[in-house]
């Protein structure tokens, strides 16, 4: 089992496209490659020095299988979420782990 | 529900504690006030310019909401974890997301 988990970061002259991008979001956690989709925005924690709360919005998946990310990465919904949306984003960062 | 997700940096000198630090992060999924806990290691996804493989360890922890995660930070058990395993480490970072 694996977790895919996006940072995105927007462009300050794109961040009133939120209803967009969310849109999108909400369409892209249907492909049914995916086990378990949730998206969401930074949480009100407290301020720590480890805690990094300047993003956007993440996009946390689970899959069953790395094979099964693999084939989402090139779903044709995926493409979709990408071409629509690449306008929006001035960062990403991806981090993909393997479950112990 | 929100989702606290933490990647880590193991000091070089330190890598070959990786059995130690497991059996810590076993310990700490078990602290009650969380939803569904996760611990893993970089999968062997694709090299992109986004995804970033450098990390150790993930530890990817839901929670039904933000007082459950915060119950969760002053659990003694999370102190055990923290104390016991903060000279393994060399970088943490931590993002918190609120679901939408």
């Amino acid at each position: 089992m694996m977790i895919h988990s996006v940072y995105f970061w927007l462009k300050d002259e794109k961040k009133d496209e939120c209803g967009r991008f969310e849109e999108a979001l909400r369409a892209l956690v249907k492909i049914p490659e995916i086990q378990l989709g949730h998206f969401g925005k930074p949480a009100p924690t407290a301020e720590r020095p480890v805690t990094d709360h300047s993003f956007d919005y993440s996009l946390i998946l689970t899959f069953a299988s790395k094979e099964a990310h693999d084939a989402y990465q090139v779903h044709p919904d995926h493409d979709v979420f990408v071409d629509g949306c690449k306008d929006l984003w001035a960062k990403v960062v991806v981090y993909d782990s393997e479950l112990l």
